[in-house]
């Protein structure tokens, strides 16, 4: 890509970028400038790097865009807060050319216009590496306050938002974060502690039970397993996978017995499942449908690729 | 580097990184939770890249992380805002090992503790590719507003914090972001506009033009010019070096006459230069010690490597 097409997408890039309440400078100053509401605000940041977050020649440049501000959103979710605004930044490869980067940032642009978030500014660089993009989301908390890994207690009934395992056959490009159900959930319910799974069930419970001073019992049974780990046909059983996996980007959480049985109540938006128990007992079981009790291996993704 | 020595590395961001103000949650949940002041909030964020924005045999890993929060830094300084905290995303080559990202990181840190900026989140990754730094930073309009790009007017005086060219011999990696300078600056004159010279004085410059809608005359003979631009050594002239050189980092600003005055007036702390005048007639000029004047031409950095 030339420079004289660099600078023609950072223009693209401008026009497309749509305004927010309280942005009083978007794109094309040294700095956004942005007024808040006063609400707590929550910060998040993730990289994404080619071949180990995504192929670029086994998907589309929407598709990967789609994907950096999803993951972001997602942890925005975990804490039940309202995304506002994206800074994004890309080291573009040289060779993919002008329609690959405007495509990338369409994706990008399309999740975030969905969510009400306004991209507020960027760095957009090519160089002759690999992709590289690089969010950061900012998001505000609501009246109820954000939702922190570390207010599990005893006897709180453990929940997740949607099935499990197997995203690497597309889930972990295509999926919407829980930015809504998580609002909802809020509304309805007294969060005690949540988190997003990104690293997997198995790994991202010890997340919230190491910052909860608590352990969990999980009920095999229970789990939700998705279609895609059905269809994974590997050595693995579709419960490893639903396990072991990351990317799902459902949400984990923890509510009181009361509010588990409300949520029970309130069932026939599908979600969530009811998945097993806090307790006081460090570490984490797993309990099968005959009774038996096993230690849940603390575990989770490393590299998909 | 192995995962376990990944897990070590964030650990030590961790246990390294300062609290702030307000600050709620910082590194460790989904998102940082921060309790902004009321003030008007500013968002920049740089991505560097390996080969493009420095050279890892070239120099340290300390400089690099150095330079990943300073570039920043500047950007703040070009609104003569507060900079409060950041968010740091990296992609960690494996072969470079746990020391190196050690090192990249106690660069990043002590650029931010000498500035009063808590890292309060960021993403920490190994692959196969080459160095990706991303820093997002956050900062905060004083009491007399952002400074824009866009409020250059006819007549006002143009000055430059210090002298330009040659940063490639090593002041890209080590120069001073220029807050103190702008904050004191805001506080005794009414700064119309301003940019940081990432780009180089005439592409800067006409950066700020063009968002002002206004043209400019530049003295040749006031430029201040580097000893770096000096011992350049090759068949550009120190003033070229000086119009044409990026990553300078010091401010090009503009104020009202009566207030240039009263900053010559002041000029025990050595800075800043008054460089030429600020015209209703569009483009930029540059005028020769003989009364010759030419047309400057849009220009500066591009590649440096």
């Amino acid at each position: 890509m030339s420079n004289h097409s660099e600078l023609a997408l950072i223009e693209w890039i401008r026009q497309r970028a749509q305004s927010a309440p309280n942005l009083q400078v978007g794109i094309g100053d040294d700095c956004a400038v942005w007024q808040p509401t006063g609400a707590p605000l929550l910060f998040t940041t993730d990289v994404l790097m080619e071949d180990v977050d995504f192929r670029v020649d086994e998907t589309t440049p929407q598709l990967i865009g789609r994907k950096a501000m999803a993951v972001n959103l997602s942890d925005i979710a975990a804490m039940a807060g309202r995304p506002l605004a994206a800074l994004v930044g890309v080291a573009l490869p040289k060779s993919r050319g002008f329609d690959f980067a405007r495509d990338l940032h369409e994706g990008l642009q399309s999740l975030a216009d969905e969510f009400h978030v306004a991209i507020i500014g960027g760095d957009t660089n090519t160089w002759d590496g690999p992709l590289v993009i690089s969010v950061t989301l900012i998001g505000e908390a609501t009246e109820r306050g954000p939702v922190r890994r570390s207010g599990a207690k005893p006897g709180d009934w453990l929940f997740v938002t949607g099935p499990l395992g197997g995203s690497i056959l597309g889930h972990h490009l295509a999926f919407t974060p829980r930015i809504r159900e998580a609002l909802e959930l809020h509304r309805l319910v007294d969060l005690h502690a949540m988190i997003d799974l990104s690293d997997g069930l198995a790994a991202d419970l010890y997340h919230l039970l190491d910052e909860s001073h608590v352990g969990a019992t999980l009920l095999n049974d229970a789990i939700p397993i998705s279609d895609d780990a059905r269809r994974m046909n590997d050595e693995r059983s579709p419960i490893d996978h639903a396990l072991s996996d990351g990317e799902d980007f459902e949400l984990l959480f923890t509510v009181s017995p009361d509010d588990g049985q409300r949520l029970l109540s309130l069932s026939d938006a599908g979600m969530p499942t009811h998945i097993g128990t806090i307790e006081a007992q460090p570490g984490c079981r797993i309990q099968q449908s005959n009774g038996e009790v096993e230690q849940l291996q603390r575990g989770g993704w490393e590299h998909q690729f």
